[in-house]
Order: structure tokens, then sequence, then C-alpha cells
């Protein structure tokens, strides 16, 4: 059912099809977050539109609101936000350690209290595992405990206690429809990423996820640690970057061997009134725009910039009009699923490897990252 | 270029076509409102598949923001907001009486202060003509002023110089592909209603708008307002109830000869997470709409309601997803859109006068006007 096809090589790069039971991922690929069951403003029909394929859900959010039990009891995330598309959820494990409140880790789970209204909950492994199970995903995750990525000690740590959640979210998957992710830990130790890499490859997940980048470490740093880590990888199986990234870490990531990734940087950008933009990252609510009767980017396909002016999304900005939000999210996230259909595209006709330093200064002025991304 | 054809009649209920400069409208027609050149957190896209034909769009807010010279630099309301269709600007009066703040009316025009920074503006009717002209829509309004309904010695002085602003409104006027209406005013006095209507009608305008109503008169008054009106005026040009309402007040209006409406209910409710439901107006932030595996209406045929449910639209509702607003929205405009097209059909059938007390009792748990609307 999660059989993975490579289709096409360049240098470590990957082309490939991997067969979901809601359709086939064409990867590389970039998946928007739909963190509460909604990729934020943005309709599915608008999704679907912009050539989204991938959807990304939250398991600490839905599990809080409305309820993993709802969402099951409603026919699961796919019929609940009508993606018809494959789905996504993470473990919770991140969010646990980013967003919640007074977290307590100890080797069998994490308790911790909701940011919504403070209560008290607990995730172990196998808790996670029945969350996913209720929402359905196509694609979910073995529980993890990311760690300061510069914390050797607590890296090693939170690597083994990843290692043991790993196994006993194997034995607690049931679901024949689900593909298990193992994730791979170990922050920048090249000992710890070549440990975790091996162990997290030793067992039968179907697909394998690095965790624990782009939470603090450099951008070098997290070139080294996939250097590192995807030649260790199985060929056979997907694998996927977590919350990464910015359009040079898409690039960086599919030069050396990444299949999936997903971040909230267009949307979170879009709230912000930034756009992709061939001149580099452009901030509409600028003056500067106020008369400006380009689009955002002439060589875009998008809703966005086939039908409106930077001076009619700066108007939109200075209104504080939602639409902004909407066309600057369907701009974005269309600039980074076709920064990887170009890609795609390379590896399948042999011009990748040249055309990488091109892309890479053609993006150069759009790789920050978000301080809060 | 601004013909207008009847092509059926049930009593004083009218079915036609207006045509404009950006296409035929199809009357009568409800027409979404754009305030500052959107509306609210729709594309065009989005309001093309949801039946919309006229827009309409606030002189006022755009003379503010951005400023009506920057639109008509841009190419205009259509081309800066991309609405393909027929367009309506009102004339800016009813904004400066309700929004603007220490304004001080004297015959000539208003002088008011921006809600926005306190910077002080001047409107005339050549103001306000010369305004909507640099917007250039379609349907343009004359430079009245609005009263309260119940005071009858200001109604009096309000509609004189509405008269006076009438005329020189249409003096002021030169672009031949815009159709300016006059407005009737005289708050619920008859004699002033009367006097209103027939100078109104005396005019060359190729549409006549009624003003002053929906906005604190009772029903029972509205109604007697229209009775009293629509009779004097020429048969042979459009009628538009301005800031007209909920659907009984579309039902009563259509009935008495109302062509076009407008009003901000549908979208204003849409963000007070209300919607139009068989049952009633719903608020689906209620518990009760948790596991609603329905939609809000199971006959509409809008996107929202072929797609999602009221289980669904209550999660984004409590999770505070702005995505909630967008297919409220929806919603809300396409079930009063399609109130229009039943009624029109039913005009042209020939089973419009028939059908008037099903409709209204339809309707009945919807009736209720927004206290700020």
């Amino acid at each position: 059912m999660f059989e993975f096809t490579l289709t096409a090589r360049a240098g470590r790069a990957r082309a490939g099809v991997f067969h979901t039971p809601h359709g086939d991922l064409a990867t590389p690929v970039f998946a928007p977050v739909g963190t509460q069951a909604t990729v934020k403003t943005l309709t599915p029909a608008q999704l679907t539109e912009l050539g989204a394929s991938l959807v990304l859900a939250n398991t600490y959010h839905l599990y809080l609101r409305p309820g993993d039990e709802l969402v099951h009891d409603l026919g699961g995330l796919h019929e609940f936000m009508q993606w018809p598309g494959p789905t996504l959820t993470d473990s919770g494990g991140f969010q646990v350690f980013s967003l919640a409140q007074t977290r307590k880790i100890d080797d069998d789970g994490v308790t911790f209290k909701s940011h919504i209204d403070g209560s008290t909950h607990r995730f172990t492994p196998e808790k996670s595992i029945q969350i996913q199970e209720n929402l359905g995903a196509d694609i979910i995750m073995a529980f993890d405990e990311c760690s300061d990525p510069n914390d050797h000690a607590y890296s090693k740590i939170a690597m083994e206690r990843t290692h043991r959640w790993a196994e006993r979210s194997l034995a607690a998957h049931t679901r024949s429809d689900q593909a298990l992710f193992g994730i791979v830990q170990g922050g920048v130790s090249p000992d710890l990423r070549t440990a975790s890499a091996k162990f997290i490859s030793s067992l039968p997940f179907p697909g394998i996820a690095i965790g624990g980048l782009s939470v603090g470490e450099t951008k070098a740093e997290m070139h080294a640690a996939l250097d590192l880590v995807t030649p260790l990888l199985p060929e056979d199986k997907p694998r996927y970057l977590m919350g990464v990234g910015t359009p040079e870490d898409l690039i960086e990531g599919v030069r050396r061997g990444i299949d999936i990734f997903d971040c909230v940087l267009p949307t979170r950008l879009a709230r912000h009134n930034a756009a992709f933009a061939p001149e580099g990252r452009l901030n509409l609510m600028n003056a500067a725009f106020a008369r400006d009767q380009r689009p955002i980017d002439e060589t875009c396909d998008c809703y966005t910039c086939k039908t409106f002016t930077r001076a009619y999304l700066r108007h939109l900005i200075v209104a504080k009009e939602l639409l902004a939000g909407t066309l600057l999210s369907i701009h974005n996230l269309r600039a980074l699923i076709r920064l990887m259909e170009t890609m795609r595209a390379a590896i399948q006709d042999g011009s990748f490897e040249s055309r990488v330093p091109k892309w890479l200064k053609q993006w150069q002025g759009n790789a920050e990252r978000l301080k809060d991304g």
C-alpha cells in the first residue's frame, strides 16, 4: 500500500512516487501545514488549485481541540477537513516540548499542561499512536523527543529515549492503512546522528523522518547533519525532513536526498505581510508598493500573481483586510511547491546538479528563517 | 448603455435586465458589499462561484484609503480589485453621517474628520461625484443626506438638501459610462417620501435609489414607505433599496417593486459565527454543533454546504481559524443570492405571488436585523 518508487536520481537527490491510500505523492514534495485541520485562511479547493498534494496536521493541537475521538467519530481527518489527498500527522512531541506548559518528561512519556486551558495531559508513545490512529492520516510519526541541538549530553538522553519510543510506537501501531515513520534525532552531534540514523534504519518503518533540525542550529550544522544522515538511510524508503524550511533549505535538502518537507514558513510569512519574490522577501506593507502595478512575481502561475497587483495587496494589508493573508498564503505556498516541481523535473531530465547554484542564487534573498519558526 | 429591460411582472414585483458596461445584471439582484474594494475574506473567484453579479464598494472608505486618485491611476475600481462584473459605489454620504467624527453639515456640503486618523475632509455633491468618477463604478450615487427617520423637521431639511444636491450631482457628472442614480429620502413621513419620490423621479437619472431605510425605523414603517414610494417611481428605471437587508426585507422589497439591494448583513453575520439556516439563524460556536454532521443547509448549493459539516465549521470557530469567516461568508451570500434567483424565476413563471407567504415563513427565523447593521 505504501510502495515508494524511485524514478530518477541526480547525485544524492531523488525523484520518486510514494503511493498512499489517498493518492500518489510525487516526490520531492513540500507539505503545507494545517495545524488545526485547516491550512490557515485557505479552502481545500484553493490548496488543490495551487498544487498542494500532501497536507500536514498537528497531533497535539487536534488532540486538545476538537479531540481526536471526535475527529475519528466524524470519519477521520480527511473527511473532517475535506482534504481529499494524502495527509500526515506529527507525533505531538515537538509541540509538547515547544508549546505546552510545565512539561515533565520521564522514560515512559511526557506530562504537560495544555496551552489553551492549563489542563493536565500525558502523552506516551502508545497514546501518540492511538491519537494518530484516531485522526487517521496516511503518514504518521513515532513519538519522539526533540532536544536542544547544542546540548550533547541532553541530546544523547533524548535520542536514546526516542529510540525506545520508536520501538514502542511500532509495537502500538495497528492500522495497515497508515505508514508509520521513525524519527532520527541526535542534535548536531555527528556520533549521535550516526547512531540514530543506523538504529532507526534498522527498524521496519516504511519511511524515515529527520527531526530536531531547523530548531536553533546553524545552516552549516543542518547541512552537515544531513550529509551524515541521508547516506546511512535505506535507499528504498522516503525521507522526511521535519519542519523545514526556507527555499534555500528545500534546495539544500533535496540535493542531500530528502523527499518530503513541511514548514509553517509560507503561511506564517503571509500573515505577516511578507511574500517570496524574485528580488527577495517583500514586506508588502511598505509604502514603496502603493503604486506598484506588478504582481508579486511575474513568473509565478498562482491565482494571486495572475490576478492582483502589489498595489492592491498593499491596500488590503494597510486596510487590515483578511483577504491579504489568503492571497499571500496562496502565493507563498505556490512558490515553494513550484520550486519542488522544478527540482523534481530537473532530477528527471538530468539538469538538477547544474542548476542548483542558480536556484540558490535566485532564492538568496528569501533564505532567512523566521525567528519564531 | 444603461438600458433597463423589464422581462416579467408579478403584481408590483419585476424581473428585468440592467445593461452595464461590465455586463448585464439580472434583476432583482442582491449585491455583496466590498467596503474597501474587497468583499471581506473572499476572492473574486469565490464571489463568481457563489453567483454574485453586482459588487458594491464604499466611496467614503476608498477616498480615505487608498485614495480615489490612486485607484483611478491604477485603472479604476474594476481593475484594482479585479472584479470583472458590474460595480456600484455609494455617495459617501451615509458613512460621513454614521462613521466620521465631528461632522458639520451646511447647504454646500459636509466637513468631517476621518475615523482613521482624525484628519479633516470635505464632501460636496461635486466632490462626491469627482471621487466616484475616479473610482469608476458602473453605478454611482448622487450625494445625499440621511436623516433620523423619526425626526420630521430634520428629515424635511435633509430631504430638501438632498434634492438640491441631486441637481448638483447631475450637473457635476461627466462620465457617460456610469449610471448616476438619484436618491429618494424623507424618513418615514408620508408627505416627505411622496415629495421626494416625485422630485427625484422628475430628474433625468437612469435609476432611482431609496435611502434612509433600515436605519432605525420599524419594519412596518419601512414597508409603508416602500408602498408609498415605488408606485410613484418611473416603471422603466431600476430601483435600488440601499443597505437592505435581511431575507425578509428582500422578499418584502421585491414584492413592492425593488430591483437592487445591498447589505453587509451576510458577511458581517459570517464574521460573528452566524449562518442563515432552514431552522433559523445559527450561531455555529454553539456546542450543540460539535458532532453535527449536516451541512448548514442541506438544500444549499454553495461550496461550504456541499463540502463541510457544521461540526467542522464549529471547530474552525472555536479554534479561531480565519477560514470560518470565509466559509460562512460564502454560505450567507449564496443563501441571499439564491433567494433572489428563486424570486426572479418565480416572477418569470407566474408563481411569485402565491409563493411569497411560504418564503416569508421559511425565512422567519432569519428575519432579525443586526443591531449595528
